[in-house]
C-alpha cells in the first residue's frame, strides 16, 4: 500500500458496456478457521492490545521487565518517581484521609456495620491499589450504594442486631467473592461485562441510591430509634409518619446547620475551583466540631446518640471468618456478584474520566484485577467491599494527586488514626454522620443530565427512570436489573430492526445516499436497499418484509414495475446461517415474480460464508458487484434492452 | 424524484480547492418526537404493514369487508372456493386423517394422556384453523416434542398414574395458557420473540427431542413395564440395563419390522415423489395390520400390549375443568408460554417454508391468532395443545391441498371415526404406536444439516450443539434455553464488538474499500476507518480503543505520524448518549495528541441526535463530510499545506 496522488482518480463511468467485468468483487479470500477465531477471540477479549507493550521487545530480559511492568503498575512509575511528585501525593493523601475518617464511619453504619470496620477498608485496600492499580487518580475506599445493597441483601439472611458476628463474617465472605470475581472478570479480560451499564443505567442508579441513602439519613437527623429497615421511599415515609412522636428537635436543628455548611463550601469550590480543599476538609471538620460541641453541651441527654466506644489497633485477621455455609451461601454469592459488577462499573467509569480529562492511562481490565485483589486482601483483614468513589476520586485529582502514592499516604494516616486516635471518633455524634451522607448524596442527583436525556434519546431516559424509580419504589437491585435489562432489550431491538434504507443517486456524482436524507434521484424499475447491520436469525424475516414492503411502496408511488433490486451490503458486518437461507428464500419469492436481485460489496466475514455456503454458486458471480454505482447500471442497461426487445417485438 | 440518465454522472474530482463546500452534509432535518416514535413503532411491530389491503380501500363498506377478509381469513377464499379445489382438499384431508388417528394416540400416550384425548385434538382445533389460518397448506394436529415437554413441566407437580383426572385438567389449563398467550402475541404483534429462535435453535432442538423420543419408544417395541420417567439419554440406558429382564423378543421383532416397513415407505416418495402417499397412509395400515395381527396371535398372552377400551363419543366439553389453583399455577405457566412459544416456532417456519415454495400468502402474526384461538377452543373442548407438525403438513402439501379446506375434511373424518369407529382403535398395539413414532422421529434428524452448518458458520453449530445435547443430557426446556441463550449472546456480541475496518482507496475510483479485502491505497498520516453499527454503549469502549490500535499499528507499520482520522458512519444506523459522549471522548484524547477527527455521512437517526445533543456544534460543521473522498481529500490538503509551512520554516 503506497502514497496515491488525487490526480490519478479518473473518472469511472465512461465504459458502460464492460462494466460488469471492470471493478470485480474480491471472491478468493478464505481464511482458514483457526484464524478466524484468533481474530474473534482478539477483538472479543483483547481490543485494546494490552501485551503490545512487552510483546515487540526484543531482548527476552526486557520482556520480562516489561511483562511484569505490565501486570505490576507499581514497578512502571515507582522508577522514576521523586520528590517533587511525591509532595504533591502526600497533600491529595492528607486531604482524601481528612475524607475518608467521617465517610468510613458513615458508611460502615449504612451496611450495618461497626464503625471501626469501615477505618480498617481504608487502610488495607489502598495499599492493595497503589501496587496493582493502573489510575492515577483512583483514591480508594467503601462506598455507600454498595453498603447499602449489600447489607439488604445479607439481611435477608441474618439479622445483624441478633446476630452480629454472623452478620460480620458474612460480609467478610462477600468481600471475598466479589474480590475473587472482579479478578477472574478481570483475568479472563471480560470487561466487557461492565459495558453493559450504561452512562444512563449509571446515572438512573446513582440519583436513586442518592435518594433513599438520603432517606435514611432521617433517622440519625431526626434522632429516632424506630425506623423502617427497608429503603424504598414508601416504606421510610410510612416509618417517619408511624414514629413521628419519637423526632427530637436538637438533632434535626444541628443536622440541618452541618448540612447548610457543607454544601455551601461544595458551593465555594464551585465558584472558585482553587477552594477544592474545603469541601474535601468539610466533612473532618463537621466531625471535629460536631463532637466537641456535644461532649460540651452533654448531647447525649439531649437526643444526640454518638458512634459509641471504638477500640484502637490496626486491623486483625479475618481470614478464618470466612463462612461457606449452604445456608447462607445464595445470599452472600448474590450480594457479592451484584455489588462486584456494581463497584467496578462505578469504579471504572470514573478511573476512565480522570484518565481521560489529564491523558493518562487506564486499563479496565487491569483495574478489575486491582479491583478484585484488594477486596480479596481486604476480606482477609477485617475490610469490607471497596472501590474507588466518585466523590473521593474527584478530591483527589483536585487536590493534585500524581499517582497511586497518594493511596499509601492515606492507608499511613488511616493506620496512625487506627493505632491512636480511634477512640476519639467515637465521640462523633450519629446527625455529622448522617449530614456528611446527605451532602454527599446531594452531589450525585444529576438532574441536568436527565434532562439532557430526555432531550437527545428518550430511550435512553427510560432507562435511567427505570433505575431511578426501581430503586427508589421497589429495591436497589431490582432498578438495577431492570434498567441494565432494558438496555440489553434495546440492544436486541437494533439487532432485530437493523435499519434498512432506500438509496438513491446524488446528483452529479457516483455515489448514492438515503432518500430520506438527501435530495437524490431514483431509476425507475431499479430499487436500491441498504441493509443494516448484521444480517441475522433474528432479523431474517424483518429484512425479507421490509424489502417486500419498499417494493410495494415504490410500485404504488412510481407507478413502474420494479424488475431489479439492489442490496448495498457495504454496511452489513456479519451474516449467519439463518440469514443466507431468508435471502435465498427472498431470491426465490422475487424470482416468481420476475424480480432480480444484486448484491453490492459484500465485506470480508460476509463474503466468506456467502462462498462456504455455496450461496454464491447458486445465484452466480454476476449477481455480485464491488461498486453500487455499476450494479445499478448494468441493471438499467438490461431494462433498456429488454424494452428495446419488446418494443422491437411489438414492431414485428 | 425522477430519472437520470448516466451520461449526466461526471468526474467530481476536478475540483479540489473548493470541495469541502461542495458535497454539503444535510444538517436540517429534525424529525419530532411522534414522528420518530411512531417510525420505531412501525419499524418494530408492523414491519410487514399488514392492513394495507384495507387501508388504501376507497369506499367504507369494501373497508369493513377487507377487514372483515383480513381478520378472518376465510372469508378471502371461501367465495371464489370452487369444486375442482375441493377435490384437490378431500384428497390432502383424507391423507392427513389417515397420520392423524395414530399419530394422535402415539402422541397422546407421549404426554401421559387417554388416547382419545388425541384423537379429540384433531377435531376441534383443525376447524378453528380453517377459519382463522392464513396458510393454505397447514395441517392441523399435536406435536411430539411440545406434548412430551407439556408432560415433563406437569408432572413435577402431579403424577399422572396416582391422579390422573388433576392431570389431564392441568394439561387442559395449560392448553388455556398457551392459546391466550399465542392470541396476544399475535395480537400485540410481537411475532419478533419467534424470530430468536433460530434455524440452528430449531434444528439441534428437533434432533435431539427425536433421539429422546426414540428412547422414549423403545419401552413399547421391548414390552417393557417399568421405564424411566425422566428422558435424558443416561436415565433412559440406565433403566433399560436395569430392567433388561422384563424384554420381551415378541413385540421386540414386530417394532422392528414395522419400523423397517415405515422407513421402506419412506424410501420409496424419496426415490419417486408421487408416491407421497404411501408414507402417509403407511402409519394407518401399520395400525390396522398390527391390530389385526395381535387380535388373531392373542398378541396380549404374549407380552404385546394394546391401546385398551376407547369410548365413542365427540369431544365433551371441558371448560369447566380448568385449573387455576396457585399450587399448579406456576408449572401450568410454564409448560403454557414454553411450548407456546415453541409449537409457535415450529408452526410458523414450517407454513412460511411453504408459503415460500408456493409463493401463497403467510402471515406469521395472524398464524400466532389463529393458533392462539385454536388452544383456546381446544381447551374448551377436551383437546390439548396442537400447532402445525411438520411431518403432517408436509404430506398434507404433498397431497396437494389448495385451500384450509383440507383442515376441514380432517375434522370431518375425525368426528365420524370417534363416533362410531374408536373401539375399534382400542386394538391397536402399542408398538405400532411406538414403531410410527420412531420412524417419523428418524425423519425429523438432519445431520446433513448440522455438517453444513458446522462448514459455514461455527457459532451456529455450537448453538445447534447446545440445544442437541442440552435436550438429549439436561432436559427439553434446559436445552432450548441454553441454545436461545447463545443466540441471544451473540446478538449482543454483535453488538459490543460491531467490526469496524480500515478503508482505502480503490485505484482509479473515488471509492474506499476494506484494506483486508482489497488491493487498495491509503493515504500516509491519513487513517480512514469504517464504523459499524451500531454505536451504543455496550460498544462505545470498544470503538474508542479500536481506532487507538488502528492509530498505533498504523504508525508502527508506515512510520508516519497520523495526523487526521476519518470516520465513516455510513453504515451506523443507529447511536445512544453514552456513545455520543465516547466519541466526545475520543476527540479529546486525539486532539491533545494532534490528531483530528472527521465523519462521513452520519444517517439520519445518527445526525438528528448529534445535532439535539449539540455535539455538531461542539465539534464544528466544518468536521462533517458528506462524501468519504472529500473528507480524505481536504486531509490531506492540510497535511500538505502544513508540511509546506514547515519546509518554509526550514528552509528560512
Amino acid at each position: 500500500m503506497g502514497s496515491i496522488s488525487n490526480t490519478e482518480v479518473h473518472n469511472h463511468h465512461n465504459d458502460d458496456d464492460d462494466d460488469d467485468h471492470r471493478h470485480r468483487v474480491n471472491f478468493s479470500i478464505q481464511r482458514g478457521f483457526g484464524t478466524k477465531l484468533k481474530e474473534a477471540l482478539k477483538e472479543t477479549l483483547f481490543p485494546d492490545d494490552p501485551f503490545r507493550q512487552f510483546k515487540n521487545e526484543e531482548k527476552p530480559m526486557g520482556r520480562v521487565m516489561k511483562g511484569v511492568q505490565y501486570f505490576i503498575p507499581i514497578f512502571e512509575w515507582l522508577p522514576t518517581y521523586n520528590f517533587r511528585l511525591f509532595c504533591s501525593d502526600l497533600i491529595a493523601g492528607l486531604t482524601i484521609s481528612s475524607l475518608a475518617i467521617p465517610q468510613g464511619i458513615s458508611y460502615a453504619k449504612l451496611a450495618d456495620l461497626p464503625p471501626l470496620i469501615g477505618l480498617y477498608s481504608s487502610f488495607v485496600p489502598p495499599l492493595i491499589y497503589a501496587v496493582f492499580g493502573s489510575s492515577r487518580h483512583m483514591a480508594v475506599g467503601t462506598i455507600a450504594a454498595a453498603s447499602l445493597l449489600i447489607a439488604q441483601t445479607i439481611q435477608t439472611v441474618v439479622d445483624p442486631v441478633e446476630d452480629p458476628t454472623l452478620y460480620l463474617h458474612l460480609i467478610f465472605t462477600t468481600t471475598f467473592i466479589t474480590g475473587v470475581f472482579q479478578a477472574c472478570l478481570g483475568f479472563f479480560r471480560l470487561g466487557i461485562l461492565v459495558d453493559f451499564f450504561s452512562h444512563s443505567t449509571i446515572n438512573g442508579f446513582m440519583g436513586g441510591t442518592a435518594v433513599i441513602l438520603i432517606l435514611q439519613q432521617l433517622k440519625g437527623v431526626f434522632g429516632m430509634k424506630h425506623f423502617s429497615t427497608k429503603t424504598n421511599l414508601v416504606a421510610v415515609v410510612k416509618s417517619i409518619v408511624n414514629n413521628r412522636q419519637e423526632i427530637r428537635w436538637e438533632p434535626t436543628i444541628l443536622g440541618v446547620i452541618f448540612v447548610a455548611f457543607l454544601q455551601f463550601t461544595r458551593h465555594l469550590r464551585n465558584k472558585n475551583p482553587k477552594l477544592f480543599w474545603v469541601p474535601a476538609i468539610a466533612p473532618m471538620v463537621t466531625v471535629v466540631v460536631a463532637a466537641v460541641f456535644t461532649y460540651v453541651v452533654k448531647g447525649q441527654h439531649h437526643g444526640i446518640q454518638i458512634v459509641g466506644h471504638l477500640d484502637k489497633g490496626l486491623n486483625p485477621l479475618s481470614i478464618h471468618y470466612l463462612n461457606f455455609n449452604g445456608k447462607y451461601l445464595r445470599a452472600v454469592v448474590q450480594a457479592g456478584l451484584v455489588t462486584g459488577v456494581l463497584s467496578l462499573a462505578e469504579g471504572i467509569a470514573i478511573g476512565r474520566s480522570f484518565a481521560v480529562a489529564d491523558n493518562t492511562p487506564h486499563d479496565g481490565n487491569k483495574e478489575m484485577i486491582a479491583f478484585g485483589l484488594m477486596n480479596l486482601f481486604g476480606s482477609f483483614t477485617s475490610c469490607y467491599l471497596t472501590s474507588g468513589p466518585f466523590s473521593k476520586t474527584a478530591v483527589n485529582y483536585n487536590a493534585g494527586c500524581k499517582t497511586a502514592m497518594a493511596n499509601v499516604v492515606q492507608a499511613i494516616v488511616m493506620a496512625l488514626t487506627l493505632q491512636f486516635l480511634a477512640p476519639l471518633f467515637g465521640f462523633t455524634p450519629l446527625v455529622a454522620l448522617s449530614a456528611i451522607i446527605i451532602s454527599a448524596m446531594l452531589g450525585l442527583i444529576h438532574y441536568e443530565e436527565v434532562i439532557h436525556l430526555y432531550k437527545v434519546d428518550k430511550f435512553d431516559f427510560v432507562i435511567c427512570m427505570a433505575a431511578f424509580l426501581g430503586v427508589i419504589f421497589i429495591s436497589m437491585d431490582v432498578g438495577l436489573m431492570l434498567s441494565v435489562g432494558l438496555g440489553v432489550l434495546r440492544a436486541l431491538l437494533y439487532v432485530a430492526r437493523p435499519a434498512p434504507c432506500k438509496l438513491g443517486k446524488l446528483p452529479e456524482i457516483g455515489l448514492y445516499r438515503d432518500t430520506e436524507q438527501y435530495n437524490v434521484s431514483t431509476y425507475p424499475g431499479v430499487l436500491v436497499v441498504q441493509l443494516g447491520s448484521p444480517v441475522y436469525f433474528a432479523n431474517s424475516i424483518y429484512v425479507k418484509e421490509r424489502i417486500m414492503r419498499y417494493i410495494r411502496s415504490e410500485e404504488s408511488s412510481t407507478g413502474d414495475v420494479v424488475e431489479h433490486i439492489i442490496l448495498d451490503l457495504s454496511g452489513v458486518t456479519a451474516i449467519d446461517t439463518t440469514a443466507i437461507k431468508g435471502l435465498d428464500e427472498l431470491i426465490k419469492i422475487l424470482g416468481k415474480n420476475g424480480v432480480k436481485v444484486l448484491f453490492v460489496n459484500p465485506r470480508l466475514e460476509v463474503m466468506e460464508k456467502l462462498i462456504i455456503s455455496k450461496f454464491v454458486e447458486k445465484i452466480g458471480k454476476e449477481s455480485f458487484y464491488l461498486i453500487l454505482d455499476d450494479a445499478v447500471m448494468a441493471s438499467q442497461y438490461t431494462l433498456r434492452s429488454s424494452k428495446a426487445a419488446n418494443n422491437a417485438q411489438e414492431v414485428v
